[in-house]
Formats: C-alpha cells, sequence, structure tokens
C-alpha cells in the first residue's frame, strides 16, 4: 500500500535523525539528518569523558548518561561517588509521571518502601550547595540559536547541552528539555544529593529551569525510561515492588573494563555539521512539506549520537 | 525520610495539574492547580460535544478524544464515518517513535502487514482537502497568551485546544502540543484520511504544524499512548503481531447507549478559572520555587477534565 509506504517516508523525515532520503520533483531539497551526518568528519565527534559517563544497567537494558560537570561539578562529584559506593546498584525507577518525568533512586524513601531500610549515602554529602544557574564562561563553547525562546532571553548549546543565557544577569543554565537528567531535592536548595534523579520524558517543564540541578543528559537508552508504563499513585509513583524497573548497576565507564566500556561519541555541537542539522530542522523543505517552519526551538533539536568501534580511553 | 516525602510534594506542583497544597512560610503563595479548580464554578464547564467525542476501547483501557470539527471540519467528517463502519475495531497500535508520536491504524498497510488484507475504508473517502490552517474566524473564543513563542506571532487557547494565529495571513491553526491527534497522511495534501491517526507523545514537534490536519485531543487514556515499548523498526513500527496492542473497537459516544457514554468534562479555555491556571504556572510561589519562571510556553499547559456523574446530551 504505497499511501502507507509514503506515509513512513513522510514521517520518517518530520522525525528527525534518521531519515530516509527523499526529493522533491523541484527546487533543492533539504539534506536529511543521514545525508548530513554521513558527510561529517570524524573531528566533528567527540568521545566522552569516561569519567562523565555513566553506565546504568536495568534489568531491561543499558542507559548511558553524559554528566556536565562544568555546568554542575558538585553534584557531578557527589554522583560520581555514590556511583563508586554503588549506592544504585538494587534500586529501581521508582516513579513514571505522564509528560512529565521518570525519577530513579531508593523507593524505601518514597511511598511504598520501607523507611527502615533506607540506603546510607556512605561518603557521599547528603546535601550540595545548589548549581541552579552559574556565571557564563567565555571559554565555554557557544552555539546561539536564532529563533528565541519564551523562557530566556539567550538560548543555545554548549558543550553538548541545551542551555540558556541571562547577559543581564550574567548566568547561564543547562535546560529540561527531553532526556535531560536533573537531581531532585526537597524544599531546601541545598537537599539535593544525586541518590534521586530524575530524566524528562514530556515536553519539556522549562519552569524547573534554574529551580535544579541539571546535571546531564540520555545519550543512550531513552526509550527505558520513557516507554513505562505511568505509575498508578499520585505524581506517577508505583505501589508496588513489581512495578519498579531494576537497576542492576550503575558504574562509571572509567571503573569499566576496557572491553566493557561503552564505545559511543557524540556529534560536537560546536560543529559546522551540527549547525547544518539545525538549519534543516528549521527549514524543512522536500516532497512532504508545505509550510517549512522556518523557526526551530531549543528542545526540539537533538544531539546526535553514534556507536564506534573504538573503545574510549580515559583522560588523566 | 521526610526528604523525598517533601520532594513528592515539591515535585507534584512542578507537575502541575493535581498538586497537594504547599505554603511559604511568608508571603503569598501561588493558589495550586487543585484548589484553583476547586472554587471553579459549574458554568466554567463544558461536556464535550457527543458527536465529537471518539471512544476508543484498546485492549489495556479507554481512550477520549475530542474531535474539533470547527478546525477541521471535513477531516472529522470523515473520521466519523470511519468509526460508523467500525473501521477501526480490530486494528491496532502500529507504531510508537520516541519523543515522537503514537501512530494507529492498519497494520497491513505498513511495514510487517498483509497488504493483501487492508480494511476497505467503505463509504469514508480516501482523500479529503487539505485542513491545516483556516480563516480566523473573530467569532470563536480566543484566550491569547502573553508570552510569546518561536514559531508563530500569536498563540493561545480556542475551544479547548492549543493554537496559532497569524494576523498577517489572517489564518489559525491547531498546534501539535503533547496530546493533540493528526491524521497521517503521504506526499499529497489531501492523502490523509483519517484512517491513520497519531498522538503527540514528546517534546511538541511544531515543525508539523500547517503540514497537517491536526484534528483533536486526547481527553483521557494518554498514558495507555505514552507509556508503551517504543518499536524496534525505524519510525518507532513495531514488527511483531504481538508487539501491538489491539484497538477493540472505536466508537462516537453520541452512538453508545446513554449509560455507555462517557461522563466527563473539559474546563473551559475561556474561563477565569483556566485564565488563573495560567498565571499560577507563569509564576509559581511557594516553598519550593526558588526563581518562578515568569513565563509559560503553549504547550506546556494542561487543559483540565473531570469525570462527572451526570452523563451527557447529544445535541440535536
Amino acid at each position: 500500500m504505497l499511501r502507507c509506504r509514503h506515509l513512513v517516508v513522510a514521517l520518517a523525515l518530520a522525525g528527525g535523525l534518521f531519515a530516509l532520503p527523499v526529493f522533491a520533483d523541484s527546487g533543492k531539497p533539504t539534506p536529511s539528518s543521514q545525508e548530513l551526518l554521513a558527510k561529517s568528519s570524524a573531528a566533528e565527534w567527540r568521545q566522552p569523558d569516561l569519567n562523565n559517563l555513566l553506565v546504568m544497567q536495568l534489568s531491561t537494558g543499558r542507559v548511558l548518561i553524559e554528566l556536565a560537570p562544568d555546568f554542575a561539578p558538585l553534584h557531578a562529584a557527589n554522583i560520581r561517588t555514590l556511583v563508586r559506593e554503588h549506592y544504585f546498584d538494587g534500586l529501581a525507577i521508582e516513579r513514571v509521571q505522564d509528560n512529565f518525568v521518570t525519577q530513579w533512586g531508593d523507593p524505601n524513601g518514597n511511598d511504598g518502601g520501607d523507611p527502615s531500610k533506607i540506603r546510607s549515602l556512605g561518603k557521599a554529602s547528603h546535601t550540595v550547595a545548589p548549581e541552579f544557574t552559574l556565571p557564563i564562561n567565555p571559554k565555554r563553547p557557544w552555539t546561539a540559536l536564532p529563533d528565541g525562546d519564551v523562557y530566556a532571553p539567550e538560548v543555545g548549546f554548549s558543550e553538548g547541552f541545551p542551555a540558556a543565557r541571562d547577559p543581564v544577569s550574567g548566568q547561564e543554565w543547562l535546560t529540561h528539555c527531553y532526556g535531560m537528567v536533573g537531581v531532585g531535592r526537597d524544599n531546601g536548595p541545598e537537599t539535593g544529593s544525586g541518590s534521586e534523579l530524575y530524566a524528562v520524558i514530556g515536553q519539556a517543564p522549562r519552569r524547573l529551569d534554574r529551580n535544579l540541578a541539571v546535571v546531564g543528559r540520555v545519550l543512550e537508552g531513552m526509550p527505558l525510561l520513557s516507554g513505562l508504563p505511568r505509575g498508578p499513585a499520585p505524581m506517577g509513583f508505583y505501589t508496588q515492588p513489581g512495578q519498579r524497573t531494576t537497576i542492576q548497576s550503575v558504574r562509571l565507564a572509567a571503573d569499566l573494563p576496557t572491553a566493557q566500556r561503552p564505545a559511543v561519541e557524540v556529534l560536537r555541537t560546536d560543529s559546522a555539521t551540527f549547525t547544518a542539522l539545525i538549519e534543516a530542522k528549521r527549514n524543512r523543505r522536500d516532497a512532504f512539506y508545505v509550510t517549512p517552519a522556518g523557526k526551530v526551538d531549543l528542545c526540539s533539536i537533538d544531539v546526535p549520537m553514534r556507536a564506534t568501534k573504538v573503545t574510549g580511553s580515559t583522560k588523566p
């Protein structure tokens, strides 16, 4: 049924990164993401620092998270401590709230668990100074987006992460886009330790920006976090142990045997290919699109990742 | 563990509609959605026209979709014809693409099916004139949002749906926000019949606006569409029949026996309470928030729905 097969192609283009190439009958079609990535140079890709790469092994598969220590150094350090103490091993995904977040940590600290069995944070700190914004550092790469933003004066990408800037206050911050990872906390701004983490699984809840520490991004495995049954209790908490997905282990890639380190690389967000991807998404001209948007919002841009055959090395 | 219990409350506020009330120690806290809704008047709620209310019974539960015939009358009419011919009964959710859409229809029209078994559209049309935008009608209610938009000159709500307007072209259109339902099509703008429908399950793909017919919104049951395993094939298509969720039936509420009609009502988007909800979301002041956003984007606003004990009546 050609109608539906064409639908597949058309929506592949609409969907983004791994589109089948389709050419309009006339005019110059927008290059597909696949075409742009195929022409990228090796230098436009980077291997994540293995000290910033979390490997979370769920009962359902592997999730890779890249930490952003340049934006939240204290939180990243505390999370590394928790990980090295195997804090997360045997804990679980405890909450999936539709169009909001998936949260993981110690179910005994939340509804349905046994508070007497709460896991100790060990050498990690129970509180961390807020890192909700930080001064703009002109030395950090900044790929500005041209179309504005509802929430912030300037938005763009820095070191692989979506971010916002306010030139008046001189501050910048990572933004709550799909797949970004944040640190749950209590009312006190310093009460987030990194022992409870969440990933955004819906429309970007940008109202959380500057109110929580955003510590990284899910590079691989989002479907394992987003494609879960929503929890039946308020805010999507699961009520029975059997509903929770178990975290078998979380390790820093740097601590894994060489053969087990994830071999992945991420497109540099200060590369020409990334800029071309943004432009292709802004103005899609092909056989399907009637009206190119002419614009793109920050959280609609994916940062491509790919598997490599080369295992990464740890920075000294 | 109070830390985590407080987190529950804090994130409930962050999350939106069904928050537990929390009051700051000093100052005037922002009323919670729960409080605002509790004070709403009966006149601020409306029962969806039962001729616009689709009841999709999945093997996993019920999904309610409100059609928007004022914005896509021809598509809505063709969908009603398909539904009344029981076109969808026995078909399936055939595709779930992470951070994009869940699509349902005839799997035999797509990868993995048997094209010789494609279901006939019966009396419904195979093609429908494009209804991607329509002239602004000053008689339609319009609740404008104050904070701008990346994609459109004006955004707001009309008759319960998120929408955008361009005063220069004089056109308006429904927007691809979370939970909105659109009509899949081939490259030809007229090739969407309504036999393939999709719902947005991730960051709003606003680049689709004005390129596809948006025909309604999921009122109830989004988790049954969003909380599914993502399909393994390109674009999230399932490859095996066992992976698909079966559509047992789709009916117009008006065609159901009175006792089976969904008893639900939706907050009017031209009501004072809806405006108050928007303002509360823009500027959240409570014990948790350090920095109220001061802004809100179109697709971060939910339109509340609630169950009633009164069964709706069909408009003549």
